[in-house]
């Protein structure tokens, strides 16, 4: 197989974990071995957590509140860079065919993480295995070095008319 | 739950069927039952066949073939009718709490499948089961019927650097 490709989910738009789950799933079907890192998250709760956990391996980094964007607390980024940390000790392993770096862009959106210390990682990860970032708001910089990127839209959706997130679906 | 939401994943960007696998196994992971049918799809080696039968339902219409746009068969046409017979009687049925009609979009545009028919079965669905239809090419009035459309717009794909579709990351 042809290893190596970066694929960044971005938009504002649903689909972007999804899809990188979608991802992890076919590749495992195939044999593939794959990790899910996240970003920004500390909740076995989410329904990824369940079946990732029984077909990969999945590590989250983060609490269980959500970060404040105008005041991330020491703790959001000292979780952040041990996530970084651990993303890098995985590609420098290589013993993953597919690398899920999840919410990894909105970390880096928030000023959790550097820019210049994801593009490291993209570099440090090509040839070796198949790298997805996914969150909202990649910057240029992150596109530029990335193979493959595919914005999710938001055409319509429902939450605008008053219904909140519900689980097993959205979560 | 707040059942009955109808989303589409629709445009020319990667990760709607990926975006359809995940929502699949996160409902799972959520105690909830799932079934994908596929349409224009007949080929156990897409590496979401292998997992999606075991975590779930998988069900294929099709045939190992691409279909002529151009030229549809009478083996295309009856399959994909199949298939819509099919997601109807799952739909009456009531059994599910999921139901993904994976790429029924392609096979309205491609006029396997009337228009009418799969408004027909998205208000059958409704209140019912949490419905997904995927495909490039959703029209409008499929929109206008949806709670929830992401578009999946592509901005970078190697593909156009002369890369082919790889096992276990495309299909």
């Amino acid at each position: 197989m042809n290893k190596g490709k970066t694929h960044i989910y971005t938009g504002n738009g649903k689909g972007k974990t999804t899809a990188a789950l979608g991802l992890a799933m076919r590749a495992v079907g195939h044999g593939m071995s794959v990790i899910m890192i996240q970003f920004m998250k500390k909740n076995e709760m989410y329904g990824e957590y369940a079946v990732m956990s029984k077909i990969a391996q999945i590590e989250q980094f983060g609490t269980n509140e959500f970060v404040n964007l105008d005041n991330p607390t020491d703790i959001d980024i000292s979780e952040a860079e041990s996530g970084l940390k651990f993303a890098e000790t995985i590609i420098m392993a290589g013993t993953y065919d597919v690398i899920i770096l999840d919410e990894i862009l909105v970390a880096v959106s928030f000023g959790l993480i550097p820019e210049d210390s994801v593009i490291e990682l993209m570099k440090l990860c090509r040839g070796n295995a198949e790298l997805i970032l996914t969150g909202r708001g990649a910057s240029d910089v992150i596109i530029d070095e990335a193979d493959l990127v595919t914005e999710m839209c938001e055409i319509k959706h429902y939450y605008s008319k008053g219904i909140i997130a519900r689980e097993g679906v959205e979560y």
